[in-house]
């Protein structure tokens, strides 16, 4: 009898991940709109927010608001699951009063960008999460834990796997089973991809594993299906291909959503995502930052019959 | 012991497909530049022209120039190989006199798109290039014969795997077994690549196979890759992804060459390149043509030490 493939989860974080680097301040309203249009195209998971301190990244400032707006009763339909990232205890303490259903929470492999943005070794960055993560999952929230710089880091170059394995443990070990690597700065090639998570997989074939990529130098779909070879069922991926520095011509946000999905559908999955929708939402971002996204497909169209 | 991967062959045809749809004319002594400095890459097959009707593609007007030049002892670094494409018994007869090192040649899969290229059914056109083919192998010339629109047509759609492996059939049954498959209209998905190669691998383990992708929607990359897990050793690409229509802003192009290089190199691949030169290239060439081509690394610099 032949295994049916595991269903693929969508998680979109352009509303976090895109527009956290653009300086161009969307308003709540609009936000609140793309949110509920994209809630509405099937894809599983939407990132909407991250409850970083306001004044370090004021395009987040809104987080809170989001939540209380959509997590209320028939405003979104039901099934779409919202996430939130947060970065410490205050941050988890907030989202759990704005009633995060998921929360996303990670440490970098690499020490450098460990101590740039933390200020804390990995280890102990890997303590500080794992007790936030313990905290929300006896609350009841969903929690998924990342390593960044998976793949490779902006300061120190290569990663070597192991160093992205101790900590998988280290999550593994306190009962936190659905982990997202992160390719950070745009490193991996799939490779890499398909043998770190085989070796993930290797630890605990039951974990639930995401990945997260950057198309900065155009590998972010044979990377996504590197990743889905190797066992991977959760792709984090963001509208338009938002994400990337706005202020160069570089095209480097996450993997584009609609290129994604339209990549899947031509291999008969996930058919059921309203792929004309979400293009829609990805038109209507480029039209609100008036520049040309990364995202191939709301350019070019479709090969599907997008609905 | 494990089994050594073999090398896998680069065939840059951006002066041949990446130009042939440029309406700005692309001067000979330039081309000439563009190619020298190709050839001291490490690329291994530069095609260069098609000898098809000036009155045509008046952009390919120069190719038996071009040959004649470039084929005088000397001029290229030893080794490198260059080809031409015909598509029928004048332009054969013209790529014999200029001396054509290797021809490349192929018929499409799809009936109407043949019948609008050649006015011949799939049948016809596949006896035509076959006695062309046997022409250029009997006078000593390599030859490479291609089906086109192999992964899906613009007119047709689907195209069922059945239907490609009929025309391989023949080109193998006539003793010609240099093959490649082009994605002419971008439709492939990594998928339906894996599986076509294989079969086509099954039917000749032996046969030397090429891919040849455009990026329309993103997949050029991850198409490569599924290529070479299938078997593929030989990847025809473009230098700065040029082969797109030039007056949409659709980056259909084929797939780009540096950026391929790229990704095998992050993957311990094809580290004898010198990366940096084709970047060099690539920037030269959207200089020429004043707009931003689709390629990304010569945008976004290199992960490698490029060369």
């Amino acid at each position: 009898m032949p295994v049916t493939p595991a269903r693929l989860v969508l998680h979109e974080v352009g509303l976090r991940d895109g527009l956290q680097m653009e300086h161009a301040s969307v308003p709540t309203e609009r936000k609140l709109q793309w949110i509920k249009e994209l809630a509405e195209t099937g894809l599983d998971i939407l990132q909407i927010g991250s409850f970083v301190h306001p004044a370090k990244v004021p395009q987040m400032a809104d987080t809170d608001e989001l939540f209380r707006v959509l997590t209320a009763p028939g405003v979104l339909p039901e099934g779409v699951i919202l996430s939130g990232l947060v970065l410490n205890e205050k941050g988890l303490e907030r989202g759990m009063a704005a009633g995060v259903p998921m929360f996303c929470m990670g440490v970098s492999a690499s020490e450098t960008h460990s101590r740039k943005n933390t200020g804390m070794s990995v280890a102990e960055a890997t303590d500080r999460i794992i007790a936030i993560a313990k905290l929300a999952l006896s609350a009841g929230r969903g929690v998924q834990v990342s390593v960044q710089s998976a793949f490779g880091c902006g300061y120190e170059g290569h990663v070597p796997e192991e160093r992205v394995l101790s900590i998988v443990r280290r999550y593994l070990d306190a009962g936190i089973t659905s982990i997202s690597l992160a390719d950070t700065a745009g490193h991996a090639a799939p490779d890499a991809v398909e043998s770190l998570f085989a070796a993930v997989r290797n630890l605990d074939p039951g974990a639930e594993l995401t990945c997260h990529f950057h198309n900065t130098y155009g590998m972010g779909l044979a990377n996504c299906i590197a990743a889905q070879r190797a066992g991977v069922t959760s792709f984090e991926s963001s509208v338009a291909g938002l994400g990337g520095c706005p202020f160069t011509k570089v095209a480097g946000g996450n993997v584009c959503t609609e290129d994604f999905v339209h990549m899947l559908q031509r291999m008969g999955l996930r058919t059921d995502v309203r792929l004309g929708k979400i293009i829609a939402v990805a038109q209507d971002v480029a039209a609100f930052f008036g520049r040309e996204l990364p995202g191939m497909v709301y350019k070019t169209g479709t090969l599907t019959s997008a609905v």
